[in-house]
């Protein structure tokens, strides 16, 4: 979809009140005022009203990823991305199941941890800090351990900003009769990922990413044999992905008390999501924010992690200048005192940041950024110029 | 503490927006504009700013519980308060441990099915509805079986409302020499519980109770030995309470994203809290609150569930009135039209419902709450005057 086609439809952003910066990071995001002012009022978390935000919030999801039949189920759990990656987990890989865990970053490696504390059997593909895991790899370890049930990978590996081969590993591990569980977090609502495309079991996401929400809970989409199949699988009452939906089922509330007020939040970033095209009018938006990124850096003498073929319209990973006077601590204040708060970045090899690209910005914040990056390299001495 | 002590520093309590009903439940309840309002900006989890923020909620609920030193540390957890009160039980009790679990209501059942999941042995004292569990029955039960090494138990059963008697069976408890685990969810903030006068091992409740914050999670403030020794003890990563400190403790930030606005209202909650007097401010509150509702309910011809002296200032049980024309989806629909939500009962025994004083309330809302229950009567024909 082109610029022009997603524009007209798409509501203005407004800068934050006044001191507050924006960020720039994988989320918490900066989210508009209309999201946060939805949390202005108190909901009674028993009452009909509240029960029908939940019911509108699971249908809305469950469109998203192109489901419009009962053959999956949404269920949303309290606290953080992290809680409903394992709660899935927990229910979808039988307890003496064994999964093959893709891992090219820290989400990747916290799922096998994950499965570590659940006492499960996994094998892990470790490409290190951002090389995408090849499909004929993949497809290799599955042919050489019929053992192996499920498959866990990571859709954006938020920690170098890597777009893995979704659609080419989902074939591989499809085609050979595996479940295939999705971390879409940072992805989802901004990438598509439906399941005509994508037949995956699973696929997890969170509130506060690329739907511009207040964080407070995940959400699971689950094919329904496989939720119906996991009744007394799980390892923690808090956690019970399969008794949390039975009890949404039966008495459209949550289990235990929800976030009432991020869920209110969510209905409202939800319509404004939709005001914007979807998931394709938020895609251009955010690929726009990231090649006015990566461009703007470039010419400023800063090099991606990655190839641009691996770009994420979600994050990216810079290195940090070699210049002797380049010190990031000293960088993000600097960004900071100028409104804009960046991320650290996460990895072994080389010192790097992130810039990321979702939440309530857009091209001309870049730009803004961008010249206060330019500003903060002035007053902290580093030239690059030799780098462009 | 007299009423004309606390009242004159007391933030006068205002009308939640046009429409809006006040929430007469056990939380989520009705909050200040001021505790919402602070959730209409953005913070970056990793940021300075925010973790400072957690570092002041930290420390003002240690103070809150009368924590001066560094034996107790409090770690809050992403969630409703049932996964802090899972954290915390498997944290606390050993995997070869075995828990006495005092039941008198949902709480308290729920905690056992908690230690169900955890695999962890345990007996249980079930009193039934409501019925307060004897400290001579919990020392005979000690005494009877030297394998019990802690027991845990809820200081307010909100099911029921019953404040239970802590401070006796503390000591029998304590005088034994086995660990102690209050589920002070309902009561914390407004009835004192203080290391002095209880020494527990740990203590779990959360943000959307009597501290008046918004859901999102729940903290628990434990005995620092015994939060050291648990390394490696929990069952899920999520609710790994020792990981989730330790992180803390040497980065300033959570473990996984937390919900943000939620945390920073809750520092304007704790804020206000302080400004109101304290435990002993709320506490005189909530108390004229439930002394106004109960003299007037009585008026009206309902009848409490429990004696005055186990009456809780947190949340009553009421007998809903044998009157043919009574229906409670009625009732709560007339009190919802007139701006009013209360809460259902749980009692298996007989027909109830429930009224919390919690929140931001006070005698003046109640009295209205009087007139509209009557005004609910007359409408639905339920006449209860040869009750009174
Ligand atoms: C891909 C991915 N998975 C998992 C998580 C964990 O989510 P949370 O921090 O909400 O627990 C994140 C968070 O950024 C993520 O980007
Ligand atoms: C005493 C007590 N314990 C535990 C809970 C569970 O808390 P949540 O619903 O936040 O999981 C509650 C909730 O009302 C409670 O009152």
């Amino acid at each position: 979809m082109s610029k022009a086609e997603f524009l007209p439809n798409r509501p203005a952003i407004t800068a934050p009140a006044l001191g507050e910066p924006f960020l720039l990071t994988p989320g918490p995001l900066t989210t508009s005022l209309a999201t946060k002012q939805a949390m202005l009022r108190d909901w009674g978390s028993w009452d009909g009203d509240f029960n029908q935000v939940t019911a509108e919030i699971r249908q809305g999801l469950l469109v998203m990823a192109g489901i419009s039949d009962d053959s999956y189920c949404c269920v949303p759990l309290q606290g953080s991305g992290t809680f409903a990656v394992e709660a899935a987990m927990a229910t979808a890989i039988a307890r003496d199941g064994k999964a093959l865990v893709l891992m090219n970053g820290a989400y990747g490696k916290r799922a096998g941890q994950i499965l570590d504390y659940l006492g499960r059997a996994h094998v892990d593909l470790d490409m290190g800090d951002y090389l995408p895991p090849e499909p004929e790899k993949v497809a290799e370890m599955l042919d050489a351990d019929p053992e192996i049930t499920d498959v866990f990978l990571v859709h954006c590996e938020t920690s170098s900003g890597i777009l893995n081969p979704l659609k080419e590993l989902a074939e591989v591990i499809k085609s050979r009769g595996k479940g295939l569980i999705v971390d879409a977090m940072s992805s989802f609502g901004a990438v598509p990922l439906t399941v005509d495309q994508i037949p995956f079991d699973v696929m997890v996401s969170s509130a506060n990413k690329c739907i511009e929400g207040i964080p407070g809970f995940g959400f699971v989409i689950i094919r329904r044999t496989l939720l119906e199949q996991s009744k007394g699988r799980a390892h923690s009452l808090s956690l019970d992905l399969f008794e949390q939906w039975q009890y949404m089922e039966r008495t459209g509330q949550w289990r235990f008390t929800p976030p009432t007020h991020s869920v209110v939040a969510f209905r409202k970033a939800l319509e404004q999501h939709q005001q914007e095209g979807g998931v394709a009018g938020r895609e251009a938006r955010y690929t726009n924010n990231r090649n006015t990124l990566v461009a703007g850096m470039r010419a400023l003498g800063f090099k991606t992690l990655l190839e641009d073929q691996w770009l994420s319209p979600i994050i990216i990973t810079f290195f940090s200048p070699e210049h002797p006077n380049f010190e990031f601590k000293r960088f993000y204040d600097e960004l900071k005192a100028r409104q804009f708060v960046i991320y650290p970045g996460k990895l072994t090899i080389a010192e790097s940041f992130r810039i990321g690209c979702i939440g309530q910005i857009d091209e001309r914040i870049v730009l803004q950024l961008l010249r206060a990056i330019a500003d903060a390299l002035d007053v902290m001495g580093v030239d690059q110029s030799s780098n462009t």
